[in-house]
């Protein structure tokens, strides 16, 4: 009954995207100008998913087959669970698709919608936004209960297998909208500010730059598209380690079992009333709305939940199983806080992140200050606040699953995430809005729009800005704690072989774990370096050959700029997903290391990536807010030695923030889930 | 007899460092603007280290009798372990002072020895070099050996905490060089560059740049003062873990205890022998001469150390002991293949660092290439190709401990730490060899002596930067071998508890031991950031208000910059120092934490602070060569835009390459030894 409950709830929740997709559609895209460089943006944007999904296919294919095989060889990969996983990697593309088509809608008729005043285009952005975290969660919801009611009857490590096969495929897509759409969306940000506003002096967004199509391009490509796929993921892979958590510990009893279904069913109830309180409100202020709705929708999903809980548990829940085999049940308010220090932990890093890349708090105004004195000052100083800002995230997580985990066990540490994730619909409704501001406010300066217009296009536009730094903290915990529920999931199914951490192969486990976020990272930033000197000299070739270009009189060529970038993406993006996929097995399978070895390195690979993903956003995050602090006039303002520190910091910032850094959240979630499908032919 | 042996061949490397010392000390200054000059450097050095040992013997006290009171209230706690730490103390503080006063006699000796041809200076700073490699061993295995002596009849786990106590000892002085040094110079060197050479427009080493004698003085606070302590600490800390391990298995038979101080003393003996080739080659090629002796000291200890132990193991080692209580013996070349597994280590990593920060190879010429675009990619390639640089030496290490430890047990992966570091007498002299002909050049430029004097100098100096970057290299890994091995110690000495990874405990260990690297990493950035600013001010303030400064008419006031670097130094260390000591104490005695999370921690914090440290030793050393590079007419040369990107690289590389790379060294070994002093207060 639940599990078709949440299917259903899945559906609606579908429904109401799709709804909101056509009340963007019918708005105004405007006329002239507008029209032609967001149809450019369409357009790009198009051809990245296309050429995206050409790979894509490929990759799919063979990950199928080589699931299929590997399901001849162990009889611990299930038959199905290659079905899954296509059914998984479908669902996210998908959802992705969806919301970028709806979000490249939606920026031109925000910054037409701004022509009345800010309240009208923050809607049609908000909504846009909707749509993605709607979508998502919807699908998400959907997909895994119909994995559920299909093979919730087949043994519990079958079932288990087949849902990881659906969150491998989940994890697939992410890996490519994210990393694929981090080095697209940063090649042409960097490249397009190295020439544009270093060299040639010629502003942000101004339509004489080749690049610039380029770079609103990629907001989409990364930051809705990507950003959605991640957490697409989280919120599947949470959901999916409860339950096999649950299901593994055999007979824990149905209720506890469906547990995260019921979560995931009262979160999006809870989302749609959030995402409703900020459409129906009143408010000139996007900030404050958007506050209210995720305040609303955390506290009905706390009353909902807790209602549930209490009825379900009343002669207690069962959440794991003593020494002896006998089943521990623990009161009901035990599971429910573990849930909210998930809740809890997500909204405290989100303020953490606030804290460290807002410009109204010190850490900000401290590298500001420090471009005072060169570039080399902003980006030591950048640096050391990056790495200053994993010390709460670190704790935060740290502190939730202790208290999960005393409370309730393994089962506790997976449900935490789930509650993390519980109002997803909300907050990614939240984050996406960023992109969309960010999409129209370009596209209000290059289309020359009204002086008013493209005041309020930027009101909503810083607005996003500090929305999709909440964003990113939220998205690496999220990350964090659900692949800390699928390590708690993965030495579990592995049983009781001895995983001590003094023992070397645990040991070296955890240096190849711990390396790997730094090996990501390093090829992400090498494929944006690279990709941004092409596009560099793309555009300098285009200033020069281009007669009339810096004049206005002569339009420059986009379409090569975009495919700088397309390429770049794709092609750099094969290593990192091979590596990502390899290393896990040929860790699981090398004697000498084998099973305990790969519980190491997913330890590692956490810590590590963890830390090293909060740095790099929160570090990109305050040297770009530094920017735009001296920006706004201190410090000498723009076009002052100052300035042009800071330039230099955010554009070092750019790929690390938007690139290197959201990748790592795919690769500690990709690495746990192949651990977990292939644990059968680890040597033990 | 071996620990007597090994005490005199400890005194015998002294007197022979000692008179190398006589005979640089009777080698001519020079004369006139040399001599001034090498004063001023002189002097600002020995202002730094009374100013730090005015702090550091308060500190010594407060721990002395933290130790004292800790032995009143614990067993665990010897009531000699107080004394094993200021002896520890004592002995570096030793070893950094007179190496320090050598290398700064030394300097201008050398500039001045130049002036007949390369080769006569080279033996001038080789022989300072050699002064400081001979003292470091010599002390560090005198010092071990004397507490052995008089406390091997107590009880293993007494002479174990004394031991640890020595080695703790020594941690504290190699933290109060390192952090404070590294601090030190970086703040002087970042702010003598970046108003000397990118405001102002003067070269490096220009007398009229108020900061530049700090800088110089900062080269040997650094890299003489500071390289020294960390490696006389992971010296006797390899030495002390073997030792801890063999006597904790408890009757392992002597041989095998006193066997690290056979190596160490065989060790001693091949160096001397390395470093008189050196010295005695008629070779005009200084990196080839050294070269030479490192392979020479390598193979004569590969050698002696093989026949050793090919007559001590006759029936087989005893290694450690079954889980029935037995001893297990191994053949000889079990435990030699072990040994000599960390010392191939040490030298991969030296090749690996070597690739990766030379100018002849790929990584540093991309890097170079980058500039062309502007700073924003000679960072991020910068970065990238410091991250890409972790893969060689993670492997090795992660090579050699499982080598070590499928062959020999826990007792192999110390043993290979001590491998590694046997030859240390020949492989530091060369390290020492770099900054004091970086030094000689210096002074050499400042006082204007003549073009082949300058051309002789310069090149001595190049060779030093590749074999400082090399010996940083080493400096890592060796830290993080001995790290291990202290780590080894420890889950042995805490003795059967569980320390699963899959426990949250240990998982939340691990998380907040990889978050020390990145926190400590943090301060020390900001501390030389800060720093750098109040320098930058301070020198265009003496620029304004000292007429005639510019023209070399008016003399800079050298020494408020000396005391400006000075001053933040010392203050900055504090919070470092404090947390490197309270936190393994603190997660160790907190309930739900405990023993096994410091387990956690520990392993977390070798991982994190071995990876981070090599990112930000090779990227720091790839960015000062890609400089140099163009520099050399590259791209463009000197005064190119790609040139000033460049600068900009190497400003930020330098605080990492020298300020928080090398500190991670220090804070996992002390984490690690605070941890073992302390396991007795902890809970199980």
């Amino acid at each position: 009954m639940i599990d078709y409950m949440a299917l259903l709830t899945g559906l609606i929740s579908i429904v109401i995207a799709i709804t909101f997709g056509v009340y963007i559609r019918r708005k105004s895209p405007g006329k002239g100008e507008m029209v032609e460089i967001a149809g450019y943006i369409r357009k790009g944007a198009m051809t990245f998913l296309n050429e995206e999904y050409r790979y894509l296919s490929i990759y799919i294919i063979i990950v199928a087959i080589l699931l299929y095989v590997g399901s001849l060889f162990s009889r611990g990969i299930s038959s199905y669970t290659w079905i899954a996983f296509v059914f998984g990697a479908i669902l996210s593309a998908l959802a992705g698709n969806f919301g970028m088509r709806v979000a490249t809608l939606a920026n031109v008729r925000t910054a037409k919608a701004v022509e009345d005043d800010i309240r009208s285009g923050f809607k049609v952005a908000f909504s846009s936004g909707a749509v993605m975290g709607l979508i998502v969660v919807g699908l998400g919801l959907a997909g895994v209960s119909t994995i559920y009611i299909i093979f919730s009857s087949l043994p519990p490590e079958t079932l288990s297998n087949i849902m990881f096969g659906f969150g491998f495929g989940a994890s697939s897509i992410a890996l490519f909208a994210r990393v694929g759409g981090g080095i697209y969306t940063k090649a042409a940000d960097v490249g397009a500010d190295l020439v544009g506003k270093i060299e040639a002096g010629i502003p942000e967004d101004d339509p004489r730059n080749p690049a610039v199509i380029a770079d609103n391009v990629g907001d989409n490509v990364g930051d809705v598209a990507g950003m959605g796929a991640d957490l697409f993921e989280s919120y599947v892979d949470s959901i999916i380690a409860t339950i096999a958590i649950a299901v593994m510990f055999a007979a824990l009893g149905a209720d506890i079992v469906l547990l995260p279904l019921i979560i995931a069913t009262i979160g999006i109830v809870s989302s749609i009333i959030g995402i409703l309180t900020v459409v129906a409100m009143r408010n000139n202020d996007p900030s404050k709305a958007m506050n209210w709705g995720v305040i609303v929708s955390a506290v009905v999903m706390m009353i909902l939940a807790g209602t549930a809980m209490y009825y379900m548990g009343m002669g207690g829940l069962p959440v794991g199983k003593d020494s002896s085999g006998n089943l521990v049940k623990v009161p009901w308010y035990y599971v429910y806080t573990a849930l909210i220090s998930g809740l809890f932990a997500g909204i405290i890093i989100g303020f953490s992140t606030e804290y460290f890349t807002s410009d109204k708090y010190s850490p900000t105004k401290e590298i500001a200050k420090a471009s005072t004195t060169g570039a080399g000052t902003n980006l030591i100083t950048g640096m050391a606040m990056g790495m200053l800002s994993t010390i709460i995230p670190i704790i935060t997580v740290s502190a939730a699953i202790m208290i999960a985990y005393y409370l309730s066990g393994l089962y506790g540490i997976a449900i935490a995430a789930v509650g993390m994730l519980s109002t997803l619909g909300m907050t990614l409704s939240m984050d996406t809005y960023g992109p969309v501001a960010d999409n129209a406010a370009g596209i209000a300066e290059m289309a020359h729009l009204g002086k008013n217009v493209r005041k309020h296009a930027e009101h909503l536009d810083a607005v996003g800005n500090t929305t999709a730094a909440i964003g990113k903290g939220f998205a690496i915990g999220s990350a964090a704690l659900t692949a800390l529920a699928l390590f708690a999931t993965f030495t579990e199914s592995v049983g009781n072989i001895n995983m001590e951490i003094s023992d070397p192969s645990v040991t070296v486990g955890i240096f190849i774990g711990a390396l790997m976020p730094f090996l990501f990272s390093a090829l992400a930033l090498k494929a944006v370096g690279g990709a941004a000197e092409d596009m560099v000299n793309e555009v300098r070739r285009q200033f020069t050959e281009i007669k009339g270009i810096l004049e206005g009189k002569a339009k420059p060529d986009y379409n090569r700029c975009i495919s700088i970038s397309t390429n770049a993406a794709i092609r750099k993006m094969i290593l990192p997903t091979i590596l990502a996929i390899i290393v896990p097995i040929v860790v699981g399978v090398t004697p000498g290391l084998g099973a305990r070895a790969v519980g190491g390195l997913l330890a590692g690979s956490i810590a590590s990536g963890f830390l090293l993903a909060i740095y790099m956003a929160n570090a990109g995050g305050a040297w770009d807010n530094a920017k735009k602090y001296i920006e706004d006039g201190n410090y000498g303002g723009k076009g002052s030695d100052a300035h042009k520190a800071a330039v230099v910091g955010d554009t070092v910032g750019d790929p690390l923030k938007d690139t290197a850094g959201p990748s790592l959240n795919i690769l500690i979630k990709l690495m746990s889930i192949v651990s977990l499908i292939f644990a059968s032919f680890f040597i033990l």
